[in-house]
């Protein structure tokens, strides 16, 4: 498996743009962007398990009973959920989509973000939306037209190997804020030009989305608008994956890779974040257990106050995950610290330890930080990703909608 | 019933005082407070639902297995969880109390806040608490020796009528920060002079936490140390209470008077917090979907901060509710803020509806804000408290160790 550059269009066949509809006024940027395939692709989704849901939810979920679809069209600035005319609207947004790119409205996928409530002013997406210029070098300006207070794009791709062919994955995906387990990112479009069955792609991502995506928090509010969804246009040419054999395991092994890397650059683009927080628990009873107390420690606003102070302040971590409901038992636990700059044990079986606190206050002020807990009493693991709480979430949260 | 003054010694037979024991160097006040009745009382508790519990809380269950106490010692500055020599260190506080109070060591409640880890210096305790002077004023002062980021002293205290006899029930409390709830608050100390078994204010106390205490979020961390302790002596010289009947129905309005006040105000004191924000949930299907409901919307980070900003942004409301796991139907709520400054209705059948945002605006920026809930599918309603995100969250909990 490789690394390689191009996002949502490093796989063949896929085009991307974006353009500005004046969906908000106070917005320079673009605000709507396409990502589309050159031919029919098998499809799946995973959305939010908020019982609020946006309008476009919906449409997308009824778009995709058929399993196939040629594009997506997503929107900032206004999230259509809770919003008159919510459905039609969404609908409205599928449409124009459909008759700019020629293919059926119910192979287009619709996604929104941005403020609950409000009408979306769709008029201005049909009015300027035949403007837009699609192309394999899209994949950034369609991230940089779905960003609300996100500070950078989020992309990743890899390439591998089915069956002696090359395929592909990449994805962009947006979100920082209304971040939390349960279908953890705001939105994340894949491509792939792997070929494979919409049963298998839907299995591949269900399975992939428990261990990526819902292991990333930011502030614990599972947004009403989370949706990722991954098309598969079959361009690399290998056999069709069917079952779930050798070259199911190789792709779900790519997909893995470039979910993880897109849900940590959430993680670390979280509101106000200033370091990328990852906790692994190990050594745990079971791997859900492991998965509950990762996700409670990274999800712990004490936990991630301390991480912004870089305050080795272990008793908050035990703390967090003593209320997480998981099985463990505090007697056995230890907690280390680590980072670029070292690694710092702070507890060992459940009790605290000398250790040294300037290189603690070093190891804690890195970009990116590790949480590392062994609950000593099994052989499962697991990781989470969040984000320390800094005085720029609350100014960021605290006037957002204004 | 009347509010009266007196806090944890309004009820007759009770003392209180303090001592500054220097647990902590940077602690200029008193650290350490006790609670004394002139008699035995009759003794119930709840405790931290937190897996990880302190060494005092397991001291003060062996101590109240028999149902009576006569002591409450506690201290600030030091949480004695996680910390070497735990529960030799709890217990060797509970005999030095003890010894001071000519009192059988089983008959000592014990309790400790504040950071988490490090050994209690117990001798600091057993140096110092022979100097404690009691008397029946000293409700303020014990209340500002168990205060940690406390701004704030908590008291309240109610006379009522049982019988014919004249009671009282006062309390003390302290928490501002890992409030949550799953027993809500950090330490809540009450006295009664009601006579009424064990088995009696086990359950009034049971009963009424859950609807008071565990309704209040601050941070959505659960302490290692919350503890609510009440004890009754029986000096008002009222029939006992050992049924169900009117007597303890009235015994109940009392203690859940002195409970309510209580909790608004740990609310109102969370750590950083600029207003108290109280949702009421009303005509839901049970009063356990309305409880979820309030409590996920006075806990979400996102209300939270838009409360700090004074920003009617309602859609956090609805997405809060969401992801609470309650039963409710989106296109059925409405929502209203509501505060001195007057009320203003955001959100009608889950849809947006004009509203005066300047009126918004001097709504939400009282010091106590009301987010008003009507589910419109039943007749159950419920009550939750909590507070604004702010700066001054992030910078106590930033660095609150050193």
């Amino acid at each position: 498996m490789k690394i390689i550059d191009g996002g949502v269009c490093a796989a063949k066949g896929f085009t991307a743009g974006s353009i500005r509809s004046g969906i908000k006024d106070s917005r320079a940027d673009d605000d709507t962007a396409i990502i589309f395939s050159a031919c029919e692709c098998t499809a799946a989704a995973t959305y939010t398990m908020n019982r609020v849901k946006a309008a476009p939810l919906y449409v997308t979920m009824e778009h995709l009973e058929n399993g196939v679809a040629r594009a997506i069209v997503a929107n900032a600035g206004n999230a259509n959920a809770c919003a008159p005319d919510g459905m039609e609207n969404a609908r409205r947004m599928a449409k124009v989509a459909a008759k700019v790119l020629g293919v059926d409205e119910d192979d287009v996928v619709v996604a929104s973000t941005g403020v609950i409530g409000q009408r979306l002013p769709v008029e201005c997406i049909e009015q300027h939306l035949p403007e837009i210029v699609l192309d394999g070098n899209g994949s950034e300006k369609a991230n940089r037209a779905i960003m609300t207070t996100d500070t950078k794009t989020k992309t990743a791709a890899v390439e591998f190997t089915i069956g002696g062919r090359i395929c592909r994955i990449g994805g962009i995906c947006k979100g920082s804020g209304m971040i939390h387990p349960n279908m953890g990112t705001m939105l994340s479009f894949l491509t792939t030009d792997c070929a494979i069955t919409h049963e298998m792609l839907a299995e591949a991502l269900q399975e992939n989305v428990r261990k990526t995506y819902n292991r990333v928090t930011v502030d614990g509010d599972t947004s009403t608008n989370d949706m990722c969804v991954v098309l598969a246009n079959g361009q690399a040419g290998n056999e069709l994956i069917e079952w779930q054999d050798e070259e199911y395991q190789a792709f779900c092994k790519a997909l893995n890779e470039v979910n993880t890397r897109l849900a940590r650059q959430i993680a670390a683009d979280g509101e106000g974040a200033t370091k990328l927080v990852t906790c692994t628990v190990k050594n745990s009873r079971s791997e859900e257990a492991a998965e509950r107390l990762a996700k409670a420690v990274v999800g712990s606003n004490l936990v991630k106050a301390a991480m912004f102070g870089a305050d080795a302040n272990w008793g908050r971590v035990l703390c967090a995950m003593g209320y997480s409901k998981a099985p463990f038992r505090p007697e056995y636990v230890s907690v280390a610290f680590e980072s670029a700059a070292g690694r710092v044990a702070v507890c060992e079986k459940g009790a605290a330890i000398d250790f040294d606190e300037a290189l603690a206050k070093q190891v804690l002020s890195e970009s990116e930080v590790t949480i590392q807990v062994d609950v000593g009493e099994g052989t499962d693991c697991a990781t989470a990703w969040g984000c320390d709480l800094t005085y720029d979430y609350v100014k960021i949260n605290g006037d957002y909608r204004t």
